[in-house]
């Protein structure tokens, strides 16, 4: 029987994690392969401390040099699970450079380095298999690069980062404060102390300029992705917005316009019967419409150990597959024999036409709705439904509000005018709604 | 530029809609595949009606013999969309002899003589494919064969018919009896007149039976395949569903039991805020569980030309790119090189363990509660709780309750005993309850 060899760079969470896969079900893989897969070499900078893997890889096959698998002539398929940029942009070009199939799950790699990446692959003849980069364990790369390959999609929308849903999902359970309810998941193992690009929506803009490139065989320029993070949210939003009848959700939203594309990451209120409303916890959940399939959904964890394991396994199996058959380079990195490459244009967040949520605090005077409403008239936005609450503690009243369709760049006007206000003695909070039309 | 040639057979919904994608969608597919995907003939015993396609077929492409295509020797890949069983056979079974890759959308002619053909797949060196046969549009076979490929998988679980849960939906939405629904539906065009295979079980039950092929490796009597239609399901049971805090859903379930498989088709009663509970209407969601990557659930539309087409379109894409990279008979039928292909044992439904839901129609004399509680407890069943409507127009009234967990055989004998009860004036109806632990 045919043997597959693998290396593995990076032995961490997510490497012990494709480890214990492997070992763990290596009679079902030998069979879905037809080969046996052998990880040959694993290397990391730390190869003293114990991972937990119930089958302990023989020390022999442990480096502290990712060149000694790179160089191995044995090894067809190397897998980079190291994280970070500069070294593991360098160890899969020089591995694509050696002739082997690379498996990786570095979403911040492939959102700002992808396209060289992407062409090196083609270069060079190998595959380039990325499944754990968006959604974990989810087979999202799998649905859009071949599941929906006969579609135009429309839109790609989704929860992709589960320390942010779970974050949110404690802040609304409990009553809890963003601090609170970080802190809460910190202890728990769900977030990094500080999870900074997690709530900052850094982590979720990545997955969606990969999930882009595949959509749309379009290179996105990553820092024009629009980032707005979940800091901001309070309990008081959460359950204004649950008396409007929607919940908080972090979205990545990607959506074709024709000749430009939306592509954003912020806080969004959506109806609380629509699906993705009831992703809960450290769930990750996409939306992909395409022109024939219409809307789809998957959802399962988006990260862990184990979940991620599970991608990345699914995509050794895929190219120990080709090994096997002595085929290469199967199916282009994007799915798209040709990519485009050409930069698409994103839509600048001014033009987006959308509903919000606003929650003005001020003094509780009278006259104090009517100038408000009047700003917001003179900025061509209308108002669907008001909720004015009681005074609290510091004087102010909260004023929440949701709004009709209206463009970015007048809600901004708007806001800045009635944030200048002297009733008015807060920063207003701005959300924007989206999943009515769904 | 590399031309892959196509052969329809069956030019009617799915294949209209197949041909539809292929056309509308032509300059992505092209560059999807690496090469043009040409629908060099299309087969029908009717060619003169219009199929509603905007791009029709040059007439010289269209004819009535199937073999017409199955013979042409520039021809790559065969598309079976005529449904049936025999005749479809006979017409794959040629089409791989003479070298062809083969796509379908045949359930039926998979779930009952799969085995044959994903034989006669590998002998031929052909690919089969069949992503449109189970989930409409939903890339589940993907999913199965390769997104989840690292996995042992735990439970297939799922909405699968789509014309039962329009039924369902409308008794609950509108409350309507079964009869009225099923009549709204057949206007709507949402079932056939009349939709006995999809009310009875028999077309989730042949999903599901290709899902345990893929899922377990195994191959499936499907006559073995517990069935039970949703034909005795009344509005009554969906409102005392609902004040149990449950729906009521068909339901295809397949278990793996270690040297067993539960697989089965029937109602259940599933917990309101679980997410299979909130799918609607005519829509499909299948919950894939795997060792590795946890719970995972995959939602679009079911059924009908588009979705179905596109489903169909993404198999010939994948084909095609085989095509033009000269590769042939890549990953196997079912995903595993030495498919087992031994009988596995299908768990007697005796054997099953659950909780259950009964509605004992009961004369309201002194007693009858008691009586009946009694019965249970002799048989082993515990009653977790119980509502007792008030009398109605025949003057028997409705018991109805949840119970903890318990054998079916227990079950059944139980019920067959309360059924023979002298107060009791109708057949109970029995509704097994599923997900309280997910």
């Amino acid at each position: 029987m045919k043997q597959i060899n693998v290396g593995i760079i990076g032995f961490g969470t997510v490497g012990a994690g494709t480890y214990e896969v492997l070992t763990t079900n290596r009679e079902i893989i030998t069979n879905r392969v037809g080969g046996e897969v052998v990880v040959r070499r694993i290397a990391d900078l730390d190869i003293e401390t114990d991972r937990g893997v119930p089958d302990k890889p023989d020390p022999a096959i442990l480096t502290t040099n990712a060149m000694d698998l790179i160089l191995d002539p044995e090894i067809d398929v190397v897998v980079e699970l190291m994280g970070g940029l500069e070294k593991a942009r360098e160890f899969i070009l020089k591995a694509m450079e050696n002739g082997k199939h690379v498996v990786t799950a570095n979403k911040a790699l492939l959102a700002e380095f992808g396209w060289e990446i992407y062409r090196a692959a083609e270069r060079a003849g190998v595959t380039l298999a990325f499944e754990a980069s968006v959604g974990g364990g989810i087979p999202i790369i799998g649905a859009l690069k071949t599941g929906l390959s006969g579609n135009r999609i429309q839109a790609c929308m989704g929860i992709l980062n589960g320390t942010s849903n779970y974050i949110l999902t404690k802040m609304a359970q409990e009553n809890l404060s963003f601090e609170a309810a970080v802190e809460a998941a910190v202890t728990l193992g769900f977030a990094e102390d500080p999870p900074t690009l997690d709530v900052d929506g850094t982590d979720a803009a990545h997955k969606l300029a990969i999930m882009i490139s595949i959509a749309f065989g379009s290179a996105v320029d990553f820092g024009h992705v629009f980032r707005e993070g979940i800091v901001a949210i309070t309990p008081d939003d959460i359950r204004y917005a649950r008396e409007f009848g929607y919940h908080i959700k972090l979205l990545a939203i990607a959506k074709d316009l024709g000749d430009q594309l939306e592509a954003r990451v912020h806080p969004v209120m959506i109806p609380k019967d629509h699906i993705l409303a009831n992703v809960h916890e450290a769930f990750n959940a996409i939306f992909l419409e395409g022109d024939f399939v219409g809307p789809t959904l998957y959802y399962g964890l988006g990260a862990g150990r184990r979940p991620t394991g599970s991608a990345v396994v699914s995509d050794i199996i895929s190219l120990a597959r080709d090994v096997v058959m002595e085929k290469r380079g199967m199916v282009p990195p994007l799915g798209h024999v040709q990519p485009p490459g050409k930069a698409v244009s994103i839509q600048p967040m001014d033009a987006l036409v959308t509903s919000y949520y606003f929650r003005v605090s001020a003094l509780d005077t009278t006259g104090v709705l009517s100038t408000i409403s009047g700003i917001l008239a003179q900025n061509g936005i209308s108002i669907s439904s008001v909720i004015q609450k009681g005074r609290d503690r510091k004087g102010s009243v909260p004023i929440v509000m949701l709004t009709h369709e209206a463009r970015e760049s007048q809600a901004q006007q708007a806001i800045r005018l009635i944030d200048e206000l002297d009733v008015v003695t807060d920063k207003t909070v701005v959300i924007r709604v989206e999943g009515n039309d769904l």
